[in-house]
């Protein structure tokens, strides 16, 4: 875990190591070979972005019940976690020679038992029935997110609209989860959580396509293997209307990093930027509407290293 | 789905389809490829055995409210589809080409999806927070024994009380679950859902028992795909120690009918319908503790037509 990015929010950074000793401890799958992959991915693996924002958005409100926040913390990497093993074997990048299978088998079944890890959590929250079945119509759109980006696999027609409805539900929706969570879950008023919720759906999507965009300008060999796979980032399918791309695209798993090239010396950058500044202007606006104070300051200054 | 076997049982048959029903209309992925694949596996899937046991338990109480029971029945099968989904991916059984893999990505989220929608009716039974817990941990186990099934593959060691232990989690948990929810949710006493969840145990164990002896002695193409799989029905764990047997399997992949007919005629039959005849004894030894009346009556008839 790289909590060297928290270091600007020491109180978030010491929140973030103490949830990962918690999850370390309750991974109960001990004579799994699955086990030490969950616990090396805990260690090693990214910044912890979604129980990080939860913490910044529950310094919103007035209750910080150590325990109830640890749950919270937890619900929102253990379904991160869960995704993410069940992403890894649909993205291929698990290569498993036939037959058997096995680590395909481990991955589903743990990113399966993640899920319930999930749910306990969430459990320790003590949410009403309907804050409940509230989760799960959250976790629904964000599958369906995922499904829906199966099915915009090699879509040339694929729109601007249909790229933003389909990571506002992945992506969008997983981060309006965790600063709606972290902002409920600490008691801040009801029009409080609202605008927590609106800020993590536009800081999701700022995310998600500022990460398209270093995918297209500045990561040629992950970007071949994007395109080989009929997986388009926003800035080509803002430049799919031209006939020199459209027709590279077409060439399909045999693109060459020389296509790749040709490509990106095509791409209409100041359109991406634009719809860029749009979401991050939008943001601004929605930090501006916080109350000035800690919160405010420290989710100004998390933008700013996200984005 | 193949309602005839619930013919003896007119009021059970009735409910599952309603069941069936219910199911086909709040499966809601209508936008998705895989809409159609969950809609024909309810059509034309099982005897839909987990709901039905769980209808037949419920006779042991006093309160059958039918939206309860509905959800309850619900639960049950949403839950044993979501795992068949993502069974089916480890099993190899969608041969699909690469690169994609989007019938392996689609069933995975689309298993996903069904757990969600399993949680969501188990929600509508209004459990406590503590009965949600106890789920969550049978599921959990439920997922170890997959978990432990697959450390299992060409494992020449695998000893009974291993096999045992493994089906015990997999198979026997989920027919307690549906035996024990059953009776909860229906109202029966303490000491009556404690008796149905042993009965639910030993069916499904036996039920696997039987389902083994079946693929051992009378199934050779399956029998075959099963051995090149590293998976060992009871019957052959239990001559594990001929090494005429031990010698064909350990060919592996390149085992042949041949092979397959050769290890068949050296089976020890007599001791795998000992261990079998343990399992029915203890079943009837558990019915005769039940209550007179129509629900033993009901579990007496469904156990003869399933084992």
């Amino acid at each position: 875990m790289n909590l060297s990015f928290w270091a600007a929010t020491p109180q978030v950074q010491e929140q973030l190591k103490q949830l990962q000793r918690y999850l370390l401890k309750t991974i109960d799958l001990p004579d799994q070979p699955i086990h030490s992959k969950i616990l090396k991915l805990l260690q090693s693996g990214g910044k912890f972005l979604r129980p990080g924002i939860f913490y910044l958005f529950a310094e919103l409100g007035p209750n910080h019940d150590p325990d109830q926040l640890l749950a919270g913390a937890s619900a929102q990497e253990l379904l991160h976690l869960a995704l993410k093993f069940h992403d890894q074997i649909s993205d291929d990048k698990l290569k498993i020679p036939n037959p058997g299978h096995n680590q395909q088998r481990n991955a589903i079944y743990a990113g399966d038992y993640l899920f319930t890890r999930y749910f306990e959590e969430i459990l320790k929250t003590a949410p009403s029935s309907s804050e409940f079945s509230d989760h799960l119509k959250a976790m629904q759109r964000i599958l369906t997110g995922h499904l829906d980006q199966l099915q915009h696999r090699f879509d040339f027609t694929e729109t601007v609209a249909d790229y933003f409805a389909e990571i506002n539900q992945r992506t969008g929706e997983a981060f309006q989860f965790s600063a709606e969570q972290g902002a409920r879950i600490a008691g801040a008023t009801p029009e409080l959580v609202t605008l927590s919720a609106e800020l993590g759906t536009t800081i999701g999507n700022a995310y998600q396509v500022s990460q398209d965009i270093q995918l297209a300008f500045n990561d040629q060999q992950n970007l071949l293997g994007s395109l080989q796979n009929g997986q388009y980032p926003l800035p080509l399918i803002l430049s799919m209307n031209q006939p020199e791309i459209r027709q590279l695209l077409e060439k399909r798993q045999t693109l060459t990093l020389e296509d790749v090239q040709l490509i990106q010396n095509q791409l209409d950058q100041p359109t991406v930027e634009a719809q860029y500044k749009q979401l991050t202007d939008h943001i601004d606006d929605l930090l501006n509407q916080l109350p000035t104070g800690k919160a405010q300051t420290d989710l100004r200054q998390f933008v700013g290293r996200l984005l």
